[in-house]
């Protein structure tokens, strides 16, 4: 998983006086650390009332919340990114409307971007946030889908920038259903390639094959990986996408184009739950062998080439090429399940929470 | 290990007819599959009397032959390189002298690289071998040293056409101390930037830093891998240059610079022995973490660039600014004990068995 980062914010330049506002603010808090998956008992849901909004601050209504694999990675102690402590509110991406401003940058009724973390109200400094410039035919909602720093512009990036796709490769995407997968396979076919989905159970696959236009998908649950990619792309694979880690990682680089493959590093979920005991790719040898690179990405250090992956991305949401089925889970209450629920496979498509 | 491939051939254009000759060859066979390290039980050494040279083929006089690390790979069934067959001869690479000749393409006398295999009077195609041409100031033990495909030619390709080094970056050498590893020192020295050996032992330590110029070296027998890269490394590795796997390279990793590292994949002698049971780098998530990559490389995939890498290293001799120590073994029949010595880490420089 690329460390999203902050997103780029907005620069208060005349920060307004502080607002009154009589609000109350539901929220998730991490109670301990989780031992392997997350479990209901790790969090607490909480309750503040809000009556004051310091300068430069707004409060978000929010809309939707972005469930992904990081969030888990900083439940830990000196996790795969930086750790939220016991306490806090369990951080996550999100839209949301603006309803009180005491900043100059954003008013009442402005969509904004940002993290919101797992909460009904946040209060946040407007710098913070990325205001929502919606282009004709786009949602608010494409915002933590297609269009999303940790779904679809961590897709763009990983696949293009990262992975240098081309016409006639053939891709591989592990995690096809989930919304980053969903997200490279659907870039995948529009880029002229070759596109492979793993995913866990036949549903799934039917989902990767039907909706989201693969050429095949894989059922790890119940079929053996690295025999299924030998069928199915007997010339080996030229890019592959890993949101998943372990045995699958190794099936695909047993079965890499015979040189100048790309293996790129998007995350490991099959490996959050312990970070301090990850298993590595016992055939990282293949890359010598074959002349093939794993490359791994940090999505915010690529901001440079968000513009142009917002206009590609934009135009397949217009013609219909690229869309992302939503998971949703209500309310904020749930939030721990839902999380919970993208560790064990629950989800198709884009999990959110609608607190 | 990259796979060094087939050496660049001579094609025969008119073969002259079939030779005479009277020759005794000595040579070494795979007799077992080697359990963990290779042993001298594993071999046994042969004699065969040469009478006659097929058409297009040449006997050569084996001056000396490389022990390398991929030799031990080729013992196994189904290795990381292409195996030997039981009862066949050991592969390695090496040079020698023409002493007769049943091709029009090479003369007795004329110098040859290529692999000769673990033997003193290989009979060896024509075609399957470069005949030195040696530039002023160059011995032909040059081609199995700095100017050698798996040694020199490695190290160049590895640190500047794969791992891009740049003037300023820190590298990172693990077998410093070894063939490929003292080029890599002198070439990233060269190239103006910072390196840091990784070694076993005081005295080789010693050699990397004294000898090939390093600008620090870390005894990996006796010193915190990991502690010392944060010490001599503290703003991160630009390039790690590996050899080894394992350990090592789990330490490398946690030592990455920030963003844009490159950890080049050229071996693993610490996992040769069991190639069915690596230790994959259990910290690869620091590849996503830090915007790197890890690339690996098949030398002679690289041919294109091998004209430049030979102008630099032969100007590098010149001037005096780089040399490789040779660690000579003699005679054949001590073959097997040169292969164990290598991953005993007993050799200080470039390996060899002179016949």
């Amino acid at each position: 998983m690329p460390l999203p980062g902050p997103p780029i914010g907005i620069r208060p330049t005349n920060p307004a006086p502080e607002a009154t506002i009589a609000t109350t603010n539901r929220y998730v808090v991490i109670r301990q650390r989780p031992k392997g998956n997350p479990a209901v008992e790790d969090f607490s849901i909480e309750e503040e009332s809000i009556d004051a909004v310091p300068p430069g601050h707004v409060v978000v209504r929010a809309d939707t919340l972005s469930i992904d694999a990081w969030i888990r990675t900083t439940l830990d102690d000196g996790g795969f990114h930086e750790e939220g402590d016991l306490g806090s509110t369990v951080r996550a991406f999100g839209i949301g409307e603006v309803i009180e401003s005491a900043s100059d940058d954003l008013a009442a009724g402005d969509w904004v971007y940002g993290m919101l973390c797992a909460q009904t109200h946040p209060v946040v400094p407007a710098s913070e946030l990325t205001k929502l410039d919606l282009a004709p035919g786009i949602e608010p909602s494409a915002y933590i889908g297609p269009l999303g720093l940790t779904t679809g512009l961590t897709a763009w990036v990983g696949l293009i920038a990262v992975g240098e796709v081309e016409e006639g490769d053939t891709v591989l995407v592990s995690g096809a259903a989930g919304a980053v997968g969903s997200c490279v396979v659907q870039l995948a076919k529009a880029r002229g390639a070759k596109a492979i989905g793993i995913a866990g159970g036949p549903a799934k696959c039917a989902y990767v094959v039907d909706e989201l236009g693969a050429d095949a998908a894989i059922d790890y649950k119940h079929e053996d990986v690295a025999a299924r990619l030998a069928e199915l792309a007997p010339e080996g694979i030229d890019v592959f996408f890993d949101n998943v880690g372990g045995e699958i990682l190794d099936a695909a680089l047993d079965n890499l184009a015979p040189a100048g493959a790309r293996v790129v590093i998007c995350g490991a979920i099959s490996q959050y739950q312990d970070l301090n005991n990850v298993q590595g790719p016992k055939l990282y040898l293949r890359l010598a062998e074959r002349n093939a690179s794993m490359r791994g990405f940090v999505v915010s250090h690529h901001a440079a080439r968000f513009g142009e992956a917002n206009q590609e991305i934009a135009e397949l949401i217009r013609s219909g090429k690229l869309a992302l089925r939503e998971h949703v889970v209500e309310p904020i209450d749930n939030f721990p399940q839902a999380l919970l629920m993208l560790f064990t496979g629950g989800n198709t498509g884009n999990l959110v929470v609608r607190p």
